[in-house]
This record gives structure tokens, sequence and C-alpha cells, in this order.
């Protein structure tokens, strides 16, 4: 791109030759990012002030995710295109000599090298308190189709197909960047929650340290092995399988259900039946049946309100060489709208406290999640 | 009041007599409340179906938190009021017979009684994956002011200092229930935020567990005082007023900045200068300055944009029996709003992730809140 940036195109054959140049005059990305340490919330924050002054909601016209068109150049050269990967051009994250440097040695624990908490072993006292450090990382954006008012629900399963293996694709290169510690796939999906670009796209964030998310998770996974001896992820699966009263999607490889103790309105998680540490890993079945899984699920959020349900969808992968042990490869999806006309918001308990209060309970909205099922749902 | 619910007048001396009756037709509150433990997340979320159907953002004709006046009976009998606290009508947690029961016994650790995390000792492989219990809480409203366009901002000293008492008595109080473990004194203002009565009030919640946040930074303080001997709090506290960089307010018993890690773009934790607890143990110099110091920090709050910034505010204080030697009394502010029509939003990264990307580094929100500072702002 013509401001040094990476654009990778995913195309299914015959793949087209992709050699349109970017025409635009765009000074050289220069952005600064900067990790710091909660050590109270015993987590890092990331900071890049060059986000604040981002394009919001632009009109259809002057959209930079749709493809380039004479005289209104965009992000993507070409005249069209089918998936296409590339840097974004607000990233929260960068890649940086020095970040890079300043986190190389691998490990994310306590006195480790990337992604390590500031050591309290590293000084006396208030020593280490304020400590923080370049930023090694990289956020890319994923656009899924060139037809600009699509959503994911509306593609074909060819096309899933494809976008999955550009997250393949691009979880295992960014994995292989010195500092990164893991990938994660999502996508922000609604004006409500506070899209910039309504264009069909998904992120990719490749994180210089293990989230506190996962660190929770496989915590939770550890602890509960040494009390049961089983795999967290796997008896939990197989106790909502067991259950039945909130699974949504069942097929030969896959499970959907909203979890027992779900913290939002409406919330869906999917398991492969085996579990495995990352996309990667999904055997050849699993990996075929996946596209259709995906559309059955996303098709519900769409048809679960008036509109399309606003939502937060991302894939939970082992980190750069730990948890593979113990992590399952799961998709969590999301939506805080509780009603065709109300949103959940996190105020004080949940932003303060982290204490989730939920006004639907699990089994009503699985329920609701199975009714609206049916409409175009893929045959297993 | 006319469906059970209690209701507590604070008034400065000479207090008025409180003997207006409730003449509403209302039917007894009858709510159910569930709690479930999300083991992945080592979290209790709260379930309560009956708040779906609050009212939401009435006209201010129809303010459920002003005076009573003829013809128009509201959840406060009297026709004014100085301070006063009620049971929330829309709980997201319940004092229940069942629930208290289910919970008595204290501890919040695993195998523990209160809020205990349903053991995974307690039975093998996927024993215990779904557990869930009856609630036993309480959610109680505080009205500031009978004043329904007033904000906390606007209080006089006096009344703010009435509010605090008020704080101390309920959550003394409240620490007695059965089941309680916690009590959190916060308030969510404006109408980005979800707040569904203008009028100005606070909230208060009293957990029947200690919450993941207080949690976290407990466990953050004990491993810090095995790693370096201090405590976590006051060497924080210490390393901000020595490095001074993000102080914004100073006296001779409190100090409130911007947290070198903050993750909201802007976030203000206030301290006293000497270690205490919770707000009951205050001593009396500094409980006579916090409401100058409170009204400082609010008014900066109001000042920040074109229009008042909403904003969450929430007092920590130590759970019942727990911390009293390492929590550190103190109120978090944060507000996400990031300019004047841009606000924060927590999209994939942080609410799937936990991961936060902020756009303002906190030496640049200290710096305007300080320059926001000089307008109304009391003398020490």
């Amino acid at each position: 791109m013509a401001d040094g940036r990476e654009i990778i195109y995913y195309d299914l054959p015959p793949a087209p030759p992709r050699a349109a140049v970017d025409s635009r005059d765009l000074p050289l990305l220069s952005v600064s990012s900067e990790l710091r340490y909660n050590r109270l919330l015993s987590s890092w924050v990331m900071y890049a002030s060059h986000r604040q002054d981002r394009s919001y909601l632009p009109a259809q016209e002057d959209c930079p995710l749709c493809p380039s068109r004479p005289g209104h150049p965009t992000e993507i050269p070409e005249d069209s295109y089918q998936v296409v990967v590339f840097e974004n051009r607000f990233p929260a994250l960068v890649h940086s000599p020095a970040g890079a440097g300043a986190s190389a040695g691998g490990g994310t624990t306590p006195g480790g090298g990337g992604g390590a908490v500031p050591g309290p072993g590293g000084g006396a006292g208030a020593q280490g308190l304020l400590e923080g450090r370049g930023s090694a990382g990289r956020c890319e954006v994923v656009c899924y189709t060139d037809d600009h008012s699509a959503s994911f629900a509306d593609l074909s399963p060819q096309r899933v197909d494809l976008v999955i293996s550009a997250l393949v694709d691009r979880t295992q290169d960014l994995l292989e960047l010195p500092g990164v510690e893991q990938v994660y796939c999502f996508e922000n999906r609604g004006r409500e929650i506070g899209v910039t670009q309504p264009h069909p796209h998904g992120q990719i964030y490749a994180y210089p340290f293990v989230t506190p998310r996962t660190q929770k998770m496989l915590a939770a996974a550890e602890e509960y092995k040494r009390a049961c001896g089983g795999n967290l992820f796997d008896d939990q699966l197989g106790a909502e399988q067991e259950a039945g009263t909130r699974v949504i999607v069942a097929t030969a490889n896959w499970t959907a259900f909203v979890p027992h103790a779900s913290r939002w309105p409406y919330e869906v998680h999917c398991y492969p039946n085996t579990r495995v540490p990352d996309l990667a890993s999904l055997p050849g079945a699993a990996r075929a049946e996946l596209p259709d899984v995906l559309l059955d699920i996303f098709g519900r959020f769409a048809r679960l309100f008036d509109t399309p349900a606003p939502y937060i969808s991302g894939w939970h992968q082992a980190p750069r060489g730990r948890g593979s042990e113990e992590m399952a490869l799961h998709l969590e999806m999301l939506t805080f709208r509780r009603a065709n006309d109300k949103l959940k918001y996190l105020a004080g308990s949940e932003s303060g406290m982290d204490a989730f209060a939920n006004d639907i309970l699990p089994e009503v909205a699985a329920e609701r999640l199975r009714a609206v099922g049916t409409a175009g749902t893929p045959g297993p």
C-alpha cells in the first residue's frame, strides 16, 4: 500500500492476478503505540493516540473498504476482490523494532520476556509500579466481500470457507512475528457497538501479551484439572450437551450453546466436538462443516430482532507456546441488544466491579435463538 | 413503601418529621433473582428477568424519584426531601430466605459458604459445572436531592456530606444482612451509559459474593506484599504522588490522579493519603475534607466537554471480613466519552479479551482535567 502497509488477497482458484497499484498519496504510516502495565488489574493497557481521529461512519461513496473505482481510490487498489487482509491504518498495536526488542524472549509470566509483567521482584517498594514499554503487535482488517451492503450472514458457504482459510493463514503468520504472543480474530458489527466502518469486515489483533481473558480461562482450566483431573472445556461442553436445554446447533462435529452462566442477553459459544487448540488444528471433517455452522449461528443473530442484532464475535485460540494442552478452540458470539429497542449497558456493577447482571435467562435466550433458526438453516 | 420495600430518610438537623404514607396501589414486590457461577471466568452472574421491563427515561412529570405531589405519588411519599435511600423496585439482587440460607456460612473461597465457588472438589468430572443458587443481596437507590435537574456536582458541600453519611450508614447496615459479602456504592450518570432515570441518584449493591474486581485487586495486593513486602495501594499512591504528572487534586488528606495505566479516556482514582479499608474508618480530618474534594473532581468531569460528561463513579471498600489488612478505600470515576462527540466503546478486544485500548494518554487526560479545574474549585 502507498504508506508501506502490507495487503494480502485471498481468492478461490482460479485466482485472478492482483497487481493493481495503490495510487494514493498517503503519508508513510507513522504511529506510536505504547503498552503500560496496570498492576492493580494485572493487565496490560494499549495506548494509541493516533486512533483518536480515525474516520467514523463515512458515506458509502467514501467507504475505504470498497474496491477502488476510477477517481475513488480506497484501501484496496483492485476493482474487485474476494477476501482481502491488510494492516489497519489506525492500529491499536504496531510492530516496531523497539517494541519487538523490548518484548523479545518469550513467555508471559512474571519475570519472563514478551508480555512480561514488570516484576515486583525487579525492584523494591514502589519500583516498577509505573512501567511501560514499546508495543510489539499488529492490527489487521479482514474484508469479507466487496459488497458494501452485505454481512457475514449473507456470505456463501464457499466465501465463509475462504474467510476461515485467511484467518488460519494470518494466525500462523502473525504468531511468527517477534514479540507476538496471541492472535485474536474477531468481528464487531453494528453502529451500537461503535463500528466505524459498516462495510462487512473483521479484525485481527496480534497481541504482544497473553490477554487477561485467556489467562483467566487457562488458570481456571489448570485449577479444574488439579481438582478434577479432567479438562474444563471438555467437561463443560459435555455438561451442556447432556443438559441440552441451552443447545442451539448440534452437528456431527460442532455444538453451539448459550452458556449456563452467560453474561450477555444473547451469547452463544461454539465448540468442535473434539477439542483442538486452534483453527489450524481442526480435522478435515470439522473444518468442512464449519462454514454451514457459522452461517447458521450468524443467521440466528440476524433474525433475532426487527433488524439484525449488533454483535461481537471472536475466535479463542491457544496463545503461542502456552495452553495448547488445555485450551479449546471456540467461537464466542454475543449481542448486547436485549430487545428490539433496548440495549444492555455495562454500567457501575459491570464496569466498576466486573459483576454482570443479565436480564435474560440463558434458557430463555436459547429458546428464542432456536425459534429463529428455521429460515435459511443449512442441512447438516 | 406500599409494596413492602424499605425507605430511609437522611436529613440534616433539625430533621423534619417523615410520616407521609405511600398512597400507591402497588403489588407486593415479587421478584426472582438467581446466581449462576461461570467457571471459565471464575465469577458469579446475576439474573433478574423482572428488570427487562423497567421504565426507561420517563418524562419529568412522571419521574419516580421526585417527591410526591398531589395526584402524582412517586417512590418518595414526602413532598420534599434531602437525601433518601430505598430498595430498588427493579433489583438485580434480592434478599430472600432461600438465598440467604443457601449462602450462609461466610467466606468466598472455594469450598466456603456465602458466595462460594461451587467447588470442583465437590464432585467428579462434570459435576458442579452447571451450578447456581438463590440470590442473597439487595439493591438500593440513593436520591441526592429533590431537585430533578441537579447533578452531584451541583450539590452543596453540606449535602455531599449528608450523602456520604448515608453511604457509611447503609454500608454498615447492609453488611449485617446474612449472606451479604460486599457493598458497592456507585453512580451511573448520563443517557449514554444507559441511565434509566435522569433524576440525580446513586445506587448501592449489596453482593452475596466478593466481586471479581475486588478479588483481582486483593490478589494483586497479596502477590505484591509477598514480593516486595509493602502495600500495593500505598506504594502506587506514593509513586503517583512522586511522579506528579498525573495528579489532579492534592489536599492535606486526599490525592486524586489519573492512573499510570488507565483503561478509560478519562479516569480518576481518589485515595485518602492515609489508607483505610472503608468509608466508616476515615479519620475526622479526611472525612471533613471529602465533600470539597469530591465536588472538585465531579466538577472537572462536568466541565471537560461541551456538556457534562456521562460517568460511572464508585467507592471501593473492603468486603466483609476480608482484605481489611490490604484493601484501600478509594473512589474510581470514569467517563467513556473521549471527545465532545465521540465515545469509547467496549468492542472486540475489550469485551472479548479484556484487553483495553485507550486513545488518550493518561498524562494528556490529567493535563485536561487540571485545566478545567478553576471554575468553582473550592479552596483547600
